[in-house]
């Protein structure tokens, strides 16, 4: 009897200890809910049957860590894009930052318009007007000194009715959704139409995506030396635009690999959803739908930002998965104070 | 003393049980070195010390892990590029394979010296002639038509003088780096002149670096659909040269953060040495230089292939490493069989 005494002793500590150290892995996925800010429904289950059966070994839509490559817009998908994209409040701020050294500007279109605040001209505006802003405000300085302008202006401006920072005006449903998949073994990538530049100073912090993940538009960039040190210099000249069609072009070129796992919110986001659903195995194709006028906006089909008419025709004539923000989201945005801690 | 028997027994299992399961995760890094293709000498040490500086918790050179970038020439640093460039083999290859296709080639400039074996012609070409072939064999087909016949000229072609695959004509002293680069917590990518749709469908498996993290020259590309499912079409215009002056703005475009730690061979690689120096902190600039007549080729100011001429002065007036082969390299390609293993 006492000789046995040790036994189940020694049997004891084995289990508890076992227990412990493989149950340690497995307690943080199995405790609590990842996806707390979405509300239950078939859209949170469907995210949830996606991601189980492709990190799944063995089961028949099982796919390799190395292919679990998962694609997001940016601009309406993982944070706002009203009243204007955000790229744009910036590039408009620059302009009367910029203003001072620009004399000229008070009596030259476009730039007289964001001076005078002659928001109906901006909005009347062509594609060339536009760039005009662009180009003034991007190209013409090193990448250093415009990853500065950036930083300065996030710290600086807030969202005109949300009151914020505009890295707060991120969607905290997407952002669980992005930690969700990378604690998976996805690798989640941003392709978006808005410049990479302006996306990567803050996007690490915010979405914890590097900056190596990130697939968007951008300028031409020159090589040189200055006093001894090299410098990329930024030109006023378009390089790629990664929207619509480019985006499929982009993720060939900057990725190599089709995501099997994309979410847009506007028919911009259409080619890269069908480029994403015409891989071979298990696939995941997602739309933010905008239905919340109370906590975000309301805007699809008819919106000059963020149109989802033909993209929400082929979702549904497909199946794909279209996120009511409205029915599907507990929160929309982060509290105050809480993003990238 | 018989009850105390259980408590060194139990004792002893928590012992045990306690060294498994944390004596495993430390044994293979202590135990083996790292680099064993490697001579004892300068070269080794370098890479060995600044590694280990840059990944030291609390050192003064400490470099967090997502700053820990790595970028890597291809052609005649990862593998060889004599007697020409392994992707021009490639592309005489399949000029000899078309031709079936293209009777007027038989007579027409410079796919006739090709066909006929006018190595002078060819090497007296000038650009215009070589991007002809060029896009005679990598444009006009979707992405993934190249991709396989990459795959098809990879499986079947040997090298001329190795009489091996060509993925078998890689450096087993700079694949060993890329593994042990990534043991310390380094991203390693290719920055190479080379096309990225050429490296991508073998640098997985060989050099254990994803499509994702190659950077490349490459063609234009067009989204189209044909018989309802998505295709990207190969367009015969260059997109983007990767090469010299080109390697820095590839890196900031793909990767969007500088390299710490950045390996070439030839004047093509100065600028992306010189980016990489220019950063802030500890750095590392490497280069491989060929004088190894017996085990590879020995070249370097003169040659007309990979010329190493002004980055060798750089490398010497700046103290940047330089790998001798014959010196440095106990092994230079792996045994056969082994890659990819």
């Amino acid at each position: 009897m006492k000789l046995n005494r040790g036994r189940p002793g020694t049997l004891a500590v084995l289990l508890v200890l076992t227990s412990l150290v493989f149950g340690c892995a497995r307690l943080p996925v199995a405790a609590e809910d990842p996806l707390p800010s979405w509300n239950e429904g078939a859209v949170k289950d469907g995210i949830l049957d996606f991601v189980a059966r492709v990190s799944t070994p063995g089961g028949k839509d099982f796919v390799p860590v190395p292919e679990r490559v998962a694609a997001f817009d940016n601009d309406g998908t993982l944070w706002a894009e009203q009243p204007i994209y955000f790229q744009f409040a910036f590039t408009l701020d620059r302009v009367k930052t910029l203003a001072a050294e620009h004399p000229e500007w008070r009596s030259e279109a476009p730039f007289k318009w964001v001076l005078d605040g002659d928001f109906q001209a901006l909005f009347d505006a062509d594609e060339k007007d536009i760039f005009k802003l662009i180009l003034a405000t991007h190209a013409g300085m090193t990448t250093d000194e415009f990853e500065g302008t950036v930083r300065e202006w996030l710290a600086t401006a807030r969202h005109p009715r949300f009151k914020r920072p505009y890295t707060e005006c991120v969607y905290q449903p997407m952002v669980e959704l992005l930690r969700y998949l990378r604690a998976n073994g996805f690798k989640t990538f941003i392709v978006s139409g808005g410049w990479s530049d302006f996306m990567r100073p803050w996007i690490e912090r915010v979405y914890g995506i590097p900056p190596e993940q990130v697939v968007g538009s951008g300028l031409k960039l020159e090589y040189e030396m200055r006093g001894g040190t090299s410098v990329l210099l930024i030109l006023p000249e378009v390089d790629f635009l990664n929207d619509r069609a480019g985006k499929p072009v982009g993720i060939h070129r900057f990725i190599g690999r089709r995501p099997i796992f994309s979410f847009g919110n506007s028919d911009g986001d259409l080619q890269m959803l069908q480029w994403t659903a015409d891989g071979k195995g298990a696939r995941f194709m997602g739309l933010v739908r905008h239905t919340d006028a109370e906590r975000e906006w309301a805007y699809d089909r008819a919106s000059p930002i963020g149109r989802l008419d033909k993209a929400l025709d082929e979702a549904q004539a497909k199946g794909w998965t279209v996120v009511d923000m409205k029915r599907d989201w507990a929160v929309v945005f982060p509290t105050r104070g809480s993003v990238g801690r």
